[in-house]
């Protein structure tokens, strides 16, 4: 089981979350944020207001997937959430010991 | 050390807070979040108001404890935040390879 | 590739921002938390409330760094998060796997 967490614009959540599913992601964990990134100086638009490169509004979602989905899932992300300009965002890998659904104790990848 | 991540419904928080100092687990970290579970069409109800599978609102607690701590704060979780019903939650760990008190520069396991 | 995870007080943000740029690290998260810490009765003020140990205002900062500059942003956020009392915060390193650049499919430390 992997974990992939991706920081994307607001604006591409309703398309990243479809194409997740296309793929067959359903579970995941959504958080506002801010984000900080390269490019001083550059500005980005958010619902009419300009932002700095400082404490950009951003959307964090958190996904635990199967090894086998892991590269759809990226795929799926990258190519939903990108516009081509800056500040599109980052995707970040990392390992799941274990997932354990709470209603039944259910253990492992069929827990996802 | 380990890192357990718990999405738990939001009525839950202050039972599962509990039930983890009950096992001596006071470090933690909460955030808000929105969830996206399985069960299509399915909703669930939050302070008088219903939402589908889309964006439920969900309580996201973070807590890194000593490795002989994990299973019994598991149980805690589990056994604090379950109601039975579709979209109590789950639980992921992780590896984490160092914490770091602030205030002190203690490191491992006792900054913890 | 290690992600490093800071819980600080809000009030040192602008702060640890600052001494991380000064170390070369300008890509960061910022997420809005709760923080439940040891000391139960000590009370910490947060724009001219008293909150108990319980649910302190919190900032969370995620960044991903190359593993030479680990060292370097923790010593960062050490000495400008600090202030010497109890609830200063904590910081968690982990492993990274791989890293993606949504705009142009870039991977590893050079899309960080
Ligand atoms: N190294 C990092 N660690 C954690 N979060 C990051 C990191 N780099 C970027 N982010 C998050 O991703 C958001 C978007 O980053 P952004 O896409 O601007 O990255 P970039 O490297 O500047 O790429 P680009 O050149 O395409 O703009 C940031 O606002 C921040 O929230
Ligand atoms: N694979 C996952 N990765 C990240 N977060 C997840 C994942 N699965 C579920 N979540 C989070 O947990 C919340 C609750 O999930 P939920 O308990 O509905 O899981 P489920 O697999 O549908 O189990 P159940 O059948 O008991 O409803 C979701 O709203 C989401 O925030
Ligand atoms: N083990 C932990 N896991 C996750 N988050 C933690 C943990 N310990 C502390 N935190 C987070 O860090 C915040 C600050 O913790 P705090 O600095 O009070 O730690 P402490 O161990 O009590 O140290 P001090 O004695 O310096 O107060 C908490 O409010 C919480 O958000
Ligand atoms: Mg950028
Ligand atoms: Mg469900
Ligand atoms: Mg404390």
């Amino acid at each position: 089981m992997q974990k992939i967490e991706a920081v994307i614009q607001p604006s591409k959540l309703d398309a990243v979350k479809d194409a997740l599913l296309e793929v067959g992601i359903e579970g995941m964990t959504i958080l506002e944020a801010r984000g900080h990134g390269r490019q001083k100086g550059h500005t980005e638009f958010y619902r009419g207001r300009e932002y700095t490169v400082d404490l950009l509004p951003k959307i964090k979602l958190e996904m635990v997937v199967p090894d086998e989905l892991v590269e759809k899932a990226v795929q799926a992300i990258v190519s939903s959430a990108r516009t081509g300009k800056i500040g599109d965002g980052k995707i970040f890998l990392s390992k799941i010991d274990e997932a354990i659904r709470i209603r039944n104790d259910e253990r492992g990848a069929s827990a996802l």
